[in-house]
């Protein structure tokens, strides 16, 4: 069994470039060590994960060649090495779980959480739209209507309703969520290993075929042609200064 | 902020003809002006919609050219504008929301409702199925379970149950609704205009890949080819005749 | 009205390759018959069905070949025969529903239940995956967290929790069971059948449209070509073993 942490402290773990490029490799790591039965994602210091961390954002978001590197090669290059890995994931999770979080959580197969976790996504309030490829995976494990009220009301639900909406397995009191991670991690470790791994190929293989990616790696590719075009608009570059300068964003 | 409201007074804004043409007209006003962040949907006088204006049908579903452009051209060209939209949408629901109450609602972003609201698509009852496009709107939006049980069965769900299957943010008491509304339209339209359009965007792309409409419009036009070829069965003929003469059905 | 049982006794109705025959056989008959408005399926004894017969499994299971045939002729042929039938199917569950059981149910369009039923598929404590076709079925009807949990945990939901998950219509008390589903019967008897059967045809074509049966049947016959490869390894045939001679498996 292996543990993967997030850590970014005095931030709440928000993911850095340099931590998406090292959840890649980490979970390369894991996909070529056989023994492996199980994988547990949580946060350092009672956060899951608070988003991306804003203030690296001036430095690429603002050229749209820059601005697809960093969403399709380091943040999807991250969450793909999750989606691409044969071993089970279980995401434990309490307080922050925002923006980035959410999409690492919904690359895991099975979510358990704290009851005060808290899940949202309001990139809105920073002027920018979630990038195609991860708005198609949070909104297949979260569900449109969940998807709806994070990005466009930039909503922020607690794990009960979470666990209501169908994206936790279960919401436990802070101090009862490790024992039962544990006791979960166990419980998958404990199970036939090559037959929990031809499940997440079989998983990954029926998602694939959903999402078209056999016949139409086509039409997502030409979503994302124009996709991030909007990077040197006022209204992107207003939402990111305002936040940093902590103040109200204009527009 | 825009209010659009349906309207048939005595028919609980039961959708007519005209109702559906003038639905399309509104929504391209909509996605005209580029001064909108958010439409509110409702209907007047304490009903969402009760479905379709049933006194009209005998003057064309019976011939399957006149119900195929009823489908196609008038229902399906309402609630085509309304996924066309680009200004989030969100249905606020009292009372009777049936048939396409469901479908109106469904083409909505967020959707919130009394506890008095009741939820079904009794059109069993008139002896016809759902039409294709109609009928996979509502599945993607309110599930399989839930549109077998409307559809199949003619059931009537309430606002707590349709939370509970995922159709719904909230359930509020009819006093709590508008209040509850105003406060969810004001949220969304304080955030980016610009991120939210986007937004929109891809969700309507990353549908339209999984229904399919870039490889296989084939496919749902396939289904419509023969969808309408039951316009002059006895069965369906006897449906409307029986409800219009307040009678059971006799198949 | 007819009424399907699944029996095998002393076994809780586990499906022998010769019930998954028959089942094939009873819903051709089935869907010739043009009388029929519902078909309720249940379990003998308590209980709808343990999954399948492990006793017949060292007879076939561990040659590509014939477990290829096992799994996409008799089983698959079993439950696509109930996914073809255009009338009504009601699952009525009582007791065990674990492995072929949830698949079985998964073909029916609507689930009610006792409190007291119990759902699973913990196959990978026999070590070896769900078919391709059978995961993707339950996949989209109970959706991917709850699939997670019961194959790559071998976890066990009760019914509460599957009516939560979307998975149940109803779950009533034992007693109440009955009563409820011959009601529910009735509604969907006393029905249009012509919009009935309208109804399950675009349901299905829209299924197949999603799982991309038009343009990929290529992608599911992909990921069913090499399924079988695990048959003669060494975890299967412990699994197998170690079921069989009572003990837990070494691996």
């Amino acid at each position: 069994m292996a543990t993967v942490v997030l850590r970014n402290p005095d931030k709440f773990n928000a993911m850095s470039r340099a931590m998406w490029r090292a959840l890649r490799e980490v979970f390369g790591q894991v996909q070529a060590r056989t023994d492996l039965r199980c994988v547990l994602v949580r946060g350092e210091g009672g956060h899951f994960c608070a988003g991306g961390d804003i203030a690296e954002y001036p430095g690429f978001r603002f050229d749209p060649a820059s601005l697809r590197a960093f969403h399709e090669e380091d943040v999807w290059g991250g969450l793909s090495a999750m989606l691409a890995c044969d071993v089970p994931i279980l995401a434990v999770i309490e307080g922050h779980c925002m923006g980035a979080g959410v999409e690492i959580a919904s690359c895991c197969d099975i979510r358990v959480a704290a009851d005060s976790a808290r899940f949202g996504a309001p990139i809105a309030k920073l002027c920018f739209p979630m990038a195609p490829r991860e708005a198609e995976l949070v909104t297949r494990v979260a569900g449109e209507v969940t998807v709806h009220e994070l990005l466009l009301e930039a909503a922020v639900l607690d794990a009960t309703e979470m666990k209501a909406r169908g994206f936790l397995s279960r919401v436990l009191a802070p101090t009862a969520l490790w024992p039962h991670a544990r006791e979960r991690a166990d419980r998958i470790a404990a199970l036939a290993p090559g037959a929990a791994r031809l499940h997440k190929q079989t998983f990954r293989a029926l998602n694939a075929q959903v999402a078209g990616a056999n016949q139409s790696g086509a039409a997502i590719n030409s979503i994302v042609n124009s996709a991030y075009d909007y990077a040197d608009s006022a209204e992107h570059r207003e939402g990111i200064a305002a936040f940093l300068e902590k103040r109200p964003a204009r527009f």
